[in-house]
């Protein structure tokens, strides 16, 4: 079968690999029917070092069970099935609590040698992991039950996490996916007033269709002044982060309001950050957020997908088959596309 | 009058200073029958550089109102009043939201010129600062009523910004006043087990009493192992972290459950601190906390001290008239005392 592979920063390649295989009972292999490239996919694009590859990428996926192991009991073969960017077993104690990346499972993880940009996925304790779909493969709400895989789920955690509902106001730092995403959870959930702020004008106008009352396409102090300026002086109740760079953070800390809260679902790339008496403590900033238990959220999303509700799927703007994946990256890098759909 | 003056570390004197005075219409003038010294106290009389110096102390007290501004309106002459450690109008945005300590006004903040380890002092914004007491100066209630000034409010938003509920265990880090009160305070709210991590024996025996329901005295790795073992493997739902130092912070990130929080009350000795995918981010650890807004929880508390339900004053192991400060400051930063009471 044919899989995805990085080699190194800038080095994505389509390769023929042996066929994925069932190798544990609560395996099922999955025929993948559409996948996607992920913001974070272009973190080890821009910085991986040769010899820490080849690996397998992709980790949003739906696909249809061709096979299933002998203790996979909620699955049959022929299922559509969503997969979380998280595997889980989705009994032990933190899932139950809806923490599925914390999942205590010896197999539970992010996406281990497999990869769902590929022709077939292993899928590790299948039961916990796959949600089944009740559409075909080939309905026309693919792209949007997509999302369910990682960036619906992630801009909603961002959103439930920071405690969005009615009385708060609410800035959203990136205009990716996921930021978008998180706009449309901030409406959801009944935001008073959701500033993007974000560069990209096609971007930003998706935003503004998924709910944004503001958008603030200037970084930095400029920006901040912005958003204090649409606020009253005092920036937002809560700041849904969805970059993961140190600037990001810096702008969150500049728009949040005292007693305010900064929900991150950007995968940070730095360690230590301020967080003493000059940044969060003097105001009572509160930190949090997290890798998205998007498991938690798909049964609660997916009939606003079904009935039309919301169409999430909007943030592709491209399809390719495989063969068309590393330019897919190369795309996504350049900022020519904000999300690649693909089609094995 | 006399007060207490700072000129650098280790250098406390206790000196003649002009009569505090009112200034502004807002302003009472409080003659001290109580306060003390405080933890915080202890940083600058660890590094305080010359240069800063003098400065006048003190943050806690009681005292009776002995002149008023034309503009007061709810204080009288002769009225018995406790002071939270911020000055706050409580009528702006934040201080009706409960967040006194991010209070607009601009006379709002710490305290500034005067200080409590005096005979007198100017309290400014006082229809908003000051408290009445329904209690004679010199009840036995005292101790616990002065508690209200400071720690008893920042032990007890530790726990409420925590969220501690009887669903949860926590984890009080810092054995000194603010860390017991933070004991009592999660075991108002009903935490399932608090485990106090302290080493000096007087003062976790003094936990127990205020409900600890387990102490560990081992610091570092060790100690995160014991907290580990005993919380079935995960750490606990709630860290309390009451010091302020990297050790202390990082002591927090080993006992937190995943999904969970660290709220804190110590003010940060540090401005950087691992908050990314190796810390905080990986297991959607939270972090909270401040300054506590104190003023907002003086009505709540007050009717457990006065029926005596709760006796936080079991912190003051020691007495001194203002002669006796510089020697108090001293036995605290030795640990011989744990918090000084002054009768000026």
């Amino acid at each position: 079968m044919r899989a995805t592979l990085m080699y190194g920063a800038g080095d994505v390649r389509v390769e023929h690999v042996p066929d994925s295989v069932i190798t544990l009972p609560t395996d099922a292999l999955v025929r993948i029917t559409a996948s996607c490239i992920c913001g974070s996919d272009l973190w080890p694009y821009g910085s991986m070092k040769p010899e820490d590859g080849p690996a397998r990428m992709g980790h949003e996926f739906i696909g249809i069970v061709e096979d299933i192991g002998p203790e996979v009991t909620t699955l049959n073969r022929g299922d559509l099935v969503v997969a979380p960017f998280a595997i889980s077993d989705n009994t032990c104690q933190f899932c139950r609590e809806g923490l599925h990346t914390s999942c205590t499972n010896p197999q539970a993880g992010f996406w281990p040698d497999d990869g769902g940009q590929a022709e077939a996925v292993r899928v590790p304790l299948a039961d916990g992991t796959l949600v089944k779909l009740p559409v075909e493969a080939d309905s026309a709400l693919m792209p949007s039950l997509l999302t369910l895989s990682d960036v619906s789920g992630t801009g909603y955690h961002a959103a439930v996490s920071g405690g969005v509902n009615p009385r708060t106001r609410v800035t959203v730092i990136g205009d990716g996916a996921v930021g978008l995403l998180a706009v449309l959870a901030a409406k959801r959930l009944g935001a008073e007033q959701t500033i993007l702020m974000g560069r990209h004008q096609v971007r930003t106008d998706l935003g503004r269709e998924f709910g944004a009352t503001d958008v603030v396409s200037a970084r930095g102090e400029e920006g901040i002044e912005a958003v204090r300026e649409l606020t009253g002086g005092h920036g937002t109740h809560v700041v849904l982060e969805a970059v993961g760079t140190m600037p990001a953070y810096q702008q969150a800390l500049g728009v949040v309001r005292p007693g305010g809260v900064i929900s991150r679902v950007g995968v940070p790339q730095y360690e230590d950050a301020p967080i003493g008496f000059g940044s969060l403590f003097r105001h009572n900033i509160r930190l949090t957020g997290g890798p998205a238990p998007v498991r938690a959220y798909i049964e609660e999303l997916m009939p606003d997908i079904l009935d039309g509700t919301i169409e999430p799927g909007k943030v592709f703007d491209a399809t390719t088959g495989l063969d068309g994946v590393p330019a897919g990256y190369q795309d996504m890098a350049d900022r020519k596309s904000l999300k690649v759909l693909i089609k094995p």
